[in-house]
């Protein structure tokens, strides 16, 4: 059993998909399937978390991932507080515990958290009681098993299955907690071949991330691929003198219809967002019709419902 | 058929006041003149968004009609999420539009935007699939309808009709996206006078805000009128040589008891808030007995609702 | 009558504790006391502010209190708006009130305030409509009536009655409201003997907070008390002269195991929060087995929605 299992085996937190079995995964992508719908529909509803609190905690300014789980949230029928607080272990002076303790103490359900350090989820899933579940929303370079999801979940409706598919992710994966949370989903799948393409310099180290091939190249690594998996570059990455800067970037690692064209005819774009359009993707390919990046977002929420309701549905027993 | 009606000629969005029927003008108003409850009663509720989702997206800082249109939305029965975004063109990196492509892939139904550019709302409508809808909350200069709106009901409440009506609008026009709704409203509901009262430098162009007496004299231009509006006087218009500053601007365009009594004696007195007390509006005439500035406010969330409902409320087929 | 109640002498406001009588505190603890549930239980549900609007006017950063208050009126039904807006009369160009009007004519119901400057909650209830409530989250130094009212459910239902108690306060007592609510509340409830602990430079002036034993030293303030409350020190107040800074604070002041022995076996120790460890308390101290911390916080959201209950629950004849 792991942090983020009961003693039953369950999952009450989701803090990586590092652990979750085939199965599971399935489970919840077929639940969140359930509650994909069209553009122009009603946007789905249930109750199964009418009752519970739940607080979103980020640290990061993120609004769009901050508002696809408060509609998450909500649309079950939870009540949503939002919170700009400070968890990290480097504030000083006060116990980022004594945060989380008050909201437990308010009768928090959930606590969704996005922090920029390594290891605050797990902290806060090992201190709060057995009632309580915390859902990862984005952890330092580390994890983001919702983004893992969705993009499975994009994948799967596109293509059907993983097996026989070539997925290639690129740009800077070295700091890249979708990455990290895509590669596993789609492991954990049987995805056929996994390619990171990246500057030497923004890729893993040799131990991290293992299983996939490795390219320099982007003509090389997204040649006949299935996928076709964008990273936001921060710019910040730009300062590293071995990093190709701007333009440059462009040049060699941005997406244009010419390299996606090397791609398998039928391959889907796909991005996390915020993009930085002319930087690592064209504007006529993020739009064009291989992208399914507005499918990767509603697939977000619909996620989001299915993993609250894995993690929090109130069992009829408690609701009496 | 214009930018803002769906192919039948409905309504679909609220951009402009400009291009509604006298008829279309009026039903909005007497939906508006349901939802309005005296002080002390129950705010007004009804499901008739019960389902959907309004985004507030409010470029500049704006607490009052925020809260305004979200207690509005709220009171329909949508789940509401408000996001502090920028829009404009101007900001660098990242299209303006993906911000509104995300939420709109999360199912949301209305945007009710604030932007200070101009045509950051058309643009916006222009681009969001054919079940969504785009509700101006001020825009730039150019237009503000809601606000257009509760003035014109706040008139009616206090005047009956429009027709015998001499409308006195006093202040900094050239900049006012009030005053120019306001206008189109009034018009549209056949307003006997109009007139316009700032100093030169504060006056639109001549091709705009047609239909319209002119008046430099605040005495001259308020004189004998039924309702005098007041405008909010930013202070860095005060910069502008040609611009009276500070105490000589309430010395010669600020509304005092004396100066209302030039007006007819059961004329009534409007401000859009928030008020810079003592500089263009004496306080003791802002809370005297001929100031309906309160009303415009509880106007304010009554006209919301009502324009929700009618952009947006659900069919009956679409809730199965 | 006071400024806080009816004319029938029901109350209507909550600014203080001061004129509540015995019978009163006891109502509302009692209450409380019904929407107190265990860790991991269902949080308490209730519509009795169903239909009602609370505006949350915090003019201080307060997440968690923000959070309480918001929490409690949910889940009573009530719509909630949070407001971030400059109530004090120091906001220059603008009436505070115009800001209340503002949100009166919205139809909130209930206005939670809480404001840096002395008066600013009673301000507004003198000037909003019969139907209206206000209820103070934190008034300068002067009154922080839930707190009073949190902390002394929490002494009941560790210790049962008040009579037999010595109970401690010790710190920046100056400068807390949190002190002065809590030095009411336990008076009227009888309590045996209640003792300011604090160094001069920060107990209050000799005609403030009577009937209270006063303490410089630590050691003999606590000596056999049953109940030991530790006040947050503000860093800034180390910036007096005559005030132990940092370090030296917490050798003369800051609460440990080994000064805790001193006071009755089963003392219990609270603390308002957010606490700064190492500074008025020890961490082996606040987490221990005689904290009852945590407990005030979820008695926090339970005695708010007593307190929203007792003042503005819709009498089913305005329901209709």
């Amino acid at each position: 059993m792991t942090q983020q299992r009961r003693d039953d085996g369950s999952l009450r937190h989701l803090l990586t998909l590092q652990d979750l079995s085939r199965d599971e995964l399935e489970a919840i992508l077929e639940r969140a399937q359930h509650y994909v719908r069209r553009r122009g529909e009603l946007a789905p509803r249930s109750d199964v978390l009418a009752g519970l609190t739940v607080a979103n905690l980020f640290t990061e300014p993120s609004t769009r991932t901050r508002v696809s789980f408060e509609l998450a949230a909500k649309r079950l029928g939870a009540d949503v507080v939002n919170l700009e607080v400070q968890l990290s272990s480097r504030v000083k002076g006060e116990s980022m515990l004594d945060t989380v303790f008050t909201l437990e103490s308010l009768h928090v359900d959930v606590f969704v958290i996005r922090d920029a350090e390594a290891g605050v989820p797990a902290l806060v899933a090992r201190h709060v009681g057995p009632a309580v579940s915390v859902l990862s929303a984005g952890e330092a370079h580390v994890s983001h098993p919702t983004q893992g999801l969705l993009d499975a979940l994009t994948i799967l409706q596109h293509k059907g299955r993983c097996e026989p598919l070539a997925v290639a992710i690129v740009g800077d994966i070295r700091h890249s907690r979708v990455a990290r949370s895509t590669c596993q989903a789609l492991q954990t799948l049987g995805v056929g071949e996994l390619r990171l393409v990246a500057p030497p310099a923004l890729m893993p180290a040799a131990d991290e991330v293992a299983g996939c091939v490795r390219h320099d190249s982007l003509e090389a690594g997204i040649r006949d691929a299935d996928v076709v998996m964008m990273l936001r570059i921060q710019r910040e990455r730009f300062a590293d003198a071995d990093v190709p800067a701007g333009d440059a970037y462009f040049a060699r690692y941005g997406l244009t219809a010419g390299r996606l064209a090397l791609a398998h005819p039928k391959a889907i774009v796909m991005h996390p967002q915020p993009m930085n359009r002319g930087v690592e993707i064209d504007s006529a390919v993020a739009d064009g019709p291989q992208s399914v990046i507005r499918d990767q977002v509603a697939n977000g929420v619909a996620v989001r419902m299915a993993v609250l309701e894995t993690l929090a549905a109130v069992p009829a027993q408690r609701r009496s």
